[in-house]
């Protein structure tokens, strides 16, 4: 298509990692490497590809977008693969049982940019072909992004909802930023920080028995996952509630 | 992807008819009208598909988007498809010797909206898989639809840019709805749930003495109120974080 200067400077500025969590076929992995490309996006990582990483399949169906299969980052959880970002968008088809943001990909997008724009890194992720994402991995996310589609027949593909997410990243290049947090002095707190509050406060929790009758506990995790997800907290808020944390179970510990 | 009512009106307002001239391979018919009816469109018109019509391969790629292929029109050429409409935009990737309005995909779907809504027929043409419009096709159109991609990379396919376009379609029909938060069944705390919340944590934590020294209580009771008004908090949540103060501080309450 009739290419413009501003495709070039998308390229070379950095833009959202997408995260391909768990995909299946080697084709859709070289699909979305080329949907990527087409608007300049070239960080991809994937999450425990279910054949395995190099995949001659990908390669084939990549041709031409190189750049972004050689540089893609594969790993083994979607923690690792987030522990680096400050924020993480989820794509989703279905409704959930969680409270979280639900933005179209045009808002999520022009987040995404501001984000960026702050030097904060952000990834978008996508759900394997067939089921999509599950919901602890859709609780880790800061907000939803779904496409609006005809109520009587959704039905987009792994590849075309990439297609559809970066090229509104092109189209947010020009967009009026949207209203931002203030950060008054600290940073977004990171993937990775907030997965160590989450661990501290289950294990504090362990130690008093909250979590009962056991079986519940998953689905209570995953509840505290998104409500520690939810609120975009900075490291400071991430240090006062370590804090509080430990002097409401000090003596706790203690006697255990 | 999360339906709304929008979609429906949609799928039953008229939209523009895609025109696919000379396409090759029945997958990627039935992979168009997947597409078109992913955004509530379902006017398809081809013109001369190589392997004639109907084509088992296109029913079985388009399975569920019937609507569309069920009222497909086939002509033999395009002067026949076009006749009846008043305004033809032709989807292009390569520049031309043509003195042509070339227009986004946005402005297009802009464009054709506004003439729907004046009773005009639109049509959007899209051209074989290789080799694109002929000149002489695109010379027929009113406009050139053009999406800026990667300058060093624009690789659309034809259900690719059919995609595009009828996702543009969906979005040229309102005001960008507002980001809203799913609230899974649960209601909103209300400003009273909050306080009480706020009220209970700083009780339990003034029991372990963690506002120390203590001039600076106010500013870490200010930053406690601005955590938790900061995200969305429901009341199923507000009973959650209770029942956990509840549980890392009980003993200690006892102690006391």
């Amino acid at each position: 298509m009739a290419g413009t200067d501003h495709g070039r400077r998308q390229a070379q500025a950095p833009g959202p990692s997408f995260i391909l969590v768990a995909p299946q076929m080697g084709e859709n992995i070289g699909a979305a490497a080329r949907a990527m490309w087409n608007f300049g996006l070239d960080r991809l990582r994937l999450v425990a590809p279910r054949d395995g990483w190099p995949n001659p399949r990908a390669e084939a169906t990549a041709s031409g977008a190189a750049p972004v299969l050689d540089t893609v980052r594969v790993t083994e959880t979607l923690a690792e693969a987030c522990a680096d970002l400050d924020l993480v968008l989820a794509t989703t088809a279905r409704p959930r049982d969680l409270t979280k943001l639900v933005l179209t990909p045009e808002q999520a997008m022009a987040e995404a940019r501001a984000a960026i724009g702050r030097e904060a890194k952000v990834g978008v992720l996508f759900g394997p072909e067939r089921a999509g994402l599950e919901t602890a991995d859709v609780a880790r996310a800061h907000a939803i992004v779904s496409v609006p589609v005809n109520p009587a027949f959704g039905s987009l593909n792994l590849g075309q909802c990439v297609l559809l997410m970066a090229y509104e990243w092109m189209r947010s290049g020009d967009a009026t930023p949207p209203a931002e947090y203030v950060l008054a002095g600290t940073k977004r707190a990171t993937g990775i920080e907030i997965d160590k509050l989450r661990e501290h406060l289950v294990e504090r929790l362990d130690a008093v028995g909250f979590f009962f009758p056991e079986h519940k506990r998953p689905s209570m995790i995953v509840i505290l996952q998104n409500l520690l997800s939810r609120a975009p907290l900075t490291d400071a808020d991430v240090r006062v509630v370590h804090g509080m944390i430990r002097a409401l179970a000090v003596k706790v510990k203690g006697r255990k």
